[in-house]
């Protein structure tokens, strides 16, 4: 069993780094604040005993060695960087349950069959630079360094000059890393698990998701003079995609995923009827059969909006990630440690990318969530309870000694 | 009849104020541009051998003395003041086309029974000072001189202090002025006229108009992780609403509108459900009981949609102005020097308020509207046609001649 105690005291430890006085974390990827976030990991690791590596994207895997120098790593971790309104679990909690899986080794005078490491990708929130999952993203090959290193903020500063400006440029050339299998704890940054009262959720799969960007042009005109059967409102239109997306979704339960999030409409004025409306759409499900049935009715549905209401209405895929079902291997070792320790459990689909669909891409990999306060996350608000935080970290332990490796 | 060419030239030379690059004007009220299209108007007024009068809320009157002194002046007029991108006709025709009268009548050496003048109102557009029709507001009542007075733009500059710059801070008291009777001619704002192919346009009235802002709270949460039936989806419900607010205004014809023309949504994050939208609602009608029945039924729909989501949805009335029918006389003056002078034309109710909406509180008012290309104006690409503008101008004399004072 592993410390529950220290690991609360390290996840508050690393979170004053960039405390917001709301009681959350603002811990951009490769600002200052992200460089003592890192270094605090680095060092904590280091008084563990553990060996460091940085690649050139920045990612950080920190060795504890085994029995057996042939077998690969297995490899845990998460992110610490943060939303700019981030709290204090998301990620962070993935890369310290893996320290006090370490920590408890030692105490415990284990040594594993296969090498243990502790990692942590590079700018997974993709808050301050895009795309998201960054380091785990060009780790698996997903898109090139230097694709990576050409991203900027918004005051023109890349990747790669930032990197090197926090000391995190390293050597290793990213994905030559071995893995052996890959675990990731997160919070679950839903209320499913809370819902249904059980601690730990074994999670099989995370869905896939496709973001869109709708446009819809109709004409500006002013609201008082223009008589409602000379309109052409780009927003009365917007709104019935708008109200299809959650219609779609409904149909494909439960994990079907419709979402608007962004609108923006123009020109913006009260008395003006509004000449272009653009918005985002967010779908996701578990297969990509599913997903692909999703997008092909959300198409239908904007094809028809089109002919009935005579205006131009463009919807653009910019985002895709397929579902990802983990290794029944890793999935099994979850379900498996997490018996073997009496929690409460569930099998809990991840709606939300994670480091570690990249990772499944180069090795076995699985997650373990545990419940976060009525399901908030990328909110400062964000919480979870001390004793799940303890038990996702048991369950950690567990899967990884059940799992000797490849 | 006027000279049509005179009018067009001078509506050409005072759009060179403030001319944009795409062919608009943009001469907001109490700027130096404001000052200089004040000015232009004034030195033509004066060569015209007008008396010029401003009060102490800038408004401004040019005056003709007439063969009887007792009688009180018949006054035209309009703005010279512009939205930001706006047009060379919106405002500015309704002076020039008074002053094309003055210049005519001067042409024939032609004296009235009554005086007559020509009036130009302070910020009509409300662009840079709220609110709109500031200088008519006061003249009438509506509100006071301070509080238009203590009105403030963007950097923090008062409307007092403004009139003071621009030297037309004047002494005569707001309203004091009397008005015999006030004719204001102006473009449709409206593709009305342009669709059913008719010159003039006879305003019997203006509708009356309700400004609500509207807020509707659920709770933000994250688009993935989050199933469709525990959400609170700010978006969704706003929707519904904003759909309602045209299905009302549809229920009323012909007069009926609704426009959902402003919409936020918070945090306006593309993997976030909307925690919370606000809008604006614009509903109009031609009578205040049609315009209260279309209150009631917006407000009993967002009571169903309150209930219905479980969601706080607010709604706040912030502006008001009731419908305004013009006075017989004047409506009858417009109707018959149409007739005479053998221009097609229509009744056509103005959509969008006026300063002779305020006039009209406080004298037998009338409205004559002449096409604009498209409908469109608070745009730079406003545009209307020579001959229409001449033939209003005519009607405008003639409903003058028609109506010797009171
Ligand atoms: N974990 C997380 O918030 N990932 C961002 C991409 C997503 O919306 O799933
Ligand atoms: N003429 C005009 O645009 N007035 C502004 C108020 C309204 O929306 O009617």
């Amino acid at each position: 069993r592993i410390n529950g105690e220290r690991l609360w005291k390290s996840l508050m430890d690393l979170a004053a780094i960039g405390a917001t006085e709301k009681g959350g974390v603002k811990r951009l990827a490769l600002t200052d604040l992200d460089r003592q976030g890192r270094d605090l990991v680095v060092r904590w690791g280091r008084e563990a005993g553990l060996e460091v590596t940085v690649d050139q994207i920045g990612n950080v895997f920190m060795r504890r060695e085994g029995r057996n120098p042939d077998l690969f790593p297995i490899v845990t971790g998460s992110h610490v960087d943060t939303q700019p309104t981030g709290g204090k679990f998301d990620g962070n909690y993935g890369v310290l349950a893996g320290l006090e899986v370490i920590r408890t080794l030692n105490d415990r005078g284990i040594q594993t069959e296969a090498p243990i490491e502790v990692a942590f990708w590079t700018n997974e929130e993709g808050s301050r630079f895009v795309p998201v999952m960054m380091g785990s993203g060009v780790f698996c090959g997903a898109f090139s360094l230097e694709t990576a290193y050409d991203a900027r903020d918004v005051e023109g500063k890349s990747v790669r000059e930032e990197l090197e400006r926090i000391g995190y440029l390293g050597d290793e050339v990213p994905g030559r890393h071995p893995i052996g299998a890959y675990f990731e704890t997160h919070i679950e940054q839903g209320p499913v698990l809370e819902d249904a009262d059980k601690v730990i959720g074994v999670v099989p799969a995370v869905m896939g998701l496709s973001w869109y960007d709708c446009v819809v042009s109709g004409m500006e005109a002013h609201a008082g003079p223009t008589p409602m059967g000379l309109r052409r409102d780009a927003l009365q239109v917007a709104t019935t995609i708008m109200q299809e997306v959650v219609r779609i979704a409904n149909r494909y339960p439960p994990y079907g995923r419709g979402t608007v999030g962004m609108v923006q409409v123009f020109p913006n004025s009260r008395n003006v009827i509004p000449g272009q409306v653009k918005f985002s759409i967010d779908l996701r499900n578990v297969s990509d059969a599913l997903l692909n049935t999703m997008h092909e009715e959300m198409l239908a549905f904007v094809a028809q909006a089109r002919e009935k209401s005579g205006l131009a209405i463009e919807v653009e895929r910019v985002s895709y990630y397929p579902p990802c079902p983990f290794h029944p291997d890793c999935v099994n070792a979850v379900r498996a440690a997490t018996e073997k320790l009496g929690y409460s459990s569930m099998d809990v689909v991840s709606g939300a990318g994670h480091d570690a669909i990249y990772a499944a891409r180069v090795a076995p990999a699985g997650m373990i969530f545990v419940p976060c306060k009525d399901g908030i996350s990328h909110n400062e608000i964000e919480d979870a309870r001390p004793d799940h935080l303890e038990a996702g970290c048991n369950v950690l332990l567990h899967a990884m000694l059940e799992r000797p490796g490849i």
